[in-house]
């Protein structure tokens, strides 16, 4: 179970320095302080409610920050809030990114409530469902490429032929002051809170989150949590460096994927902030998303639900006085959900 | 499809005089406002989720207003917890109530977290998974009595051997104010917002969100939705005071239940604040929950699909600018919810 290092361990490199000139040098609290109240008339302050049986089952009060209780359905709303309301001019360049998840949606979503252009660039083998989900939110969307890696190139010349401003999905200062209003809100929601349970992918949000919180409150822990295989971020704060991981299909698919070389933000981030990254197996997060349908009546993507696998694969961990565990959003179909808890009754 | 009738229609009895006279003779405003203050410690803000899809479908934005993001998992934690903190020394006399459902949580969940000692009394019809649930929230259960009538029997005896405080479900001044709180939130959580559709049953939650609503906006709609059979409230209303009826089987079992003969708040109430009352069908109870399912990923119970169940049965309503619809609580097993899903989807 759970292969997992901790700060001391964490190699403690400086961050990157290849930040874009007229960007800022360190993301820090006083930005996501700037974020908190630039996202706040299109995010919702999303309910950390406790858990009465995760709390029973390890003893400590366990609070689920609910954050696919976002109109986007996904805690992407608050980075992509942010970097497009920090833009100086959106509404005459408009925004495009490239993804067919929470990072799309939320573009898409912001894009609209504020009257913004927006390009959502979708690869060929993106599924009809996503396609419509996505254009349903009013974005234009241009199905093209044979993978994301395709999709990207064709959203990289549209942005340059229409002078379209590119909204990254992690990598970004004002991304992730967005996802650090997390922290800010757990603080104040959960009384006693001393340990913050944070999904780890591309580390837009685990890095928001762990800043934010611990720079107000430094005794907190946070962890960051990945499937265990193809984990990216981890595999590189444990190199020192960025690695290229083989991707491979997870019930967390939100978390999957690579870690760009040119990676500037994140992972130095992380490897000052985190104080541990722990991987669950497929089989605890497919237990999690039941778990987390059956006795908590949520909805929850295999990527939303990896804390609650960390919880339940370790119980004895010290946990100390409370626990906050982000639940990142609802995105999947429930056809595929129900199919899952079928199969684990089954099993039973 | 729905039965309805609007104020104009409504009997306007003077409100009912048998209070006890201990009590005020008025839920105004004021308490409303002094509730929110004493269960901010309690209760959450719930979200106000705005709904992609059904602002789509009736042209005009529609928030949820996730009342299954309390602790407790209904907006039932609000009046108990009101009733609850304005008792003079519960420490001391302990709190008593008769419900397997959001209310009985509701008491139990309050009671364990301010270390007051509680009594749910259960019939001996209650599945033995809900007498768990309860027990599961720290109160003491006592299992007794053929059916709900002969629970509350057991209960009124109990808390005069004992002392204890009996907890009414909706027609109490303090419990109705708790509810009331919602309304204070929405009119805060949703810009241009016209009509808020609740769901009705006692008339606690409706009265209480109708008055505090309509006292800070009066220009505000509110409309009840019941069950389209064994409509206590409904059937009240328009012949003018109590009225029998026979309770069947709904899929909104929350919602199932007479009046009985001795209301002193809420009819009164209903009738001088809403604006209207309409009835929705089983099968429209059962679509909108698997709607809600499918399209939001939302687990609702049928009482807290209602108010979908009137939006999609009925999109060329006169909504205005905005509608908020409150989703009161999640407590259906999902094995339930699942099997109508798949009964749904077998018909298509």
């Amino acid at each position: 179970m759970t292969p997992r290092f901790f700060t001391d361990a964490i190699m403690t490199d400086q961050p990157a320095t290849g930040a874009h000139p007229t960007m800022p040098t360190t993301v820090d609290l006083a930005a996501v302080e700037a974020a908190r109240e630039r996202i706040k008339s299109l995010c919702v302050v999303t309910p950390a409610r406790r858990s009465v049986d995760l709390s029973a089952e390890i003893g400590t009060d366990v609070w689920l920050k609910l954050e696919s209780m976002q109109p986007s359905r996904a805690f992407k709303l608050r980075g992509a809030a942010n970097a497009i309301l920090s833009l100086a001019d959106p509404q005459e360049t408009g925004v495009i990114t490239q993804s067919s998840g929470n990072h799309g949606r939320a573009v898409a979503y912001v894009a609209a409530q504020l009257g913004i252009p927006a390009v959502i660039c979708l690869s060929r083998r993106t599924p009809n469902e996503k396609v419509e989900a996505v254009r349903r939110l009013g974005a234009e969307v241009i199905v093209d490429g044979e993978d994301q890696m395709a999709a990207s190139a064709v959203a990289d010349r549209i942005a340059e032929e229409r002078g379209m401003v590119f909204i990254p999905p992690f990598d970004h200062p004002d991304v992730i002051a967005g996802q650090g209003t997390i922290g800010l809100e757990l603080i104040e929601q959960c009384p006693g809170l001393s340990t913050i349970v944070v999904p780890l992918s591309g580390g837009g949000l685990a890095s928001g989150v762990a800043m934010a919180a611990k720079s107000v409150r430094p005794d907190l822990r946070v962890i960051g949590v990945s499937q265990d295989h193809g984990a990216a971020m981890h595999d590189s704060i444990e190199s020192g460096h960025v690695v290229e991981v083989e991707e491979r299909p997870s019930w967390a698919d939100a978390l999957v994927g690579g870690l760009p070389t040119d990676n500037t933000w994140t992972l130095a981030m992380c490897q000052e902030w985190l104080d541990a990254v722990v991987l669950v197996s497929e089989d605890e997060i497919a237990d999690a998303m039941v778990y987390a349908f059956n006795t908590e009546h949520l909805v929850l993507e295999g990527g939303a639900a990896v804390g609650i696998s960390y919880l339940l694969s370790d119980p004895a961990e010290k946990w100390g006085s409370g626990v906050a565990v982000i639940c990142t959003g609802d995105n999947i179909a429930t056809s595929r959900l129900l199919e899952l808890v079928a199969e684990r009754r089954a099993r039973m």
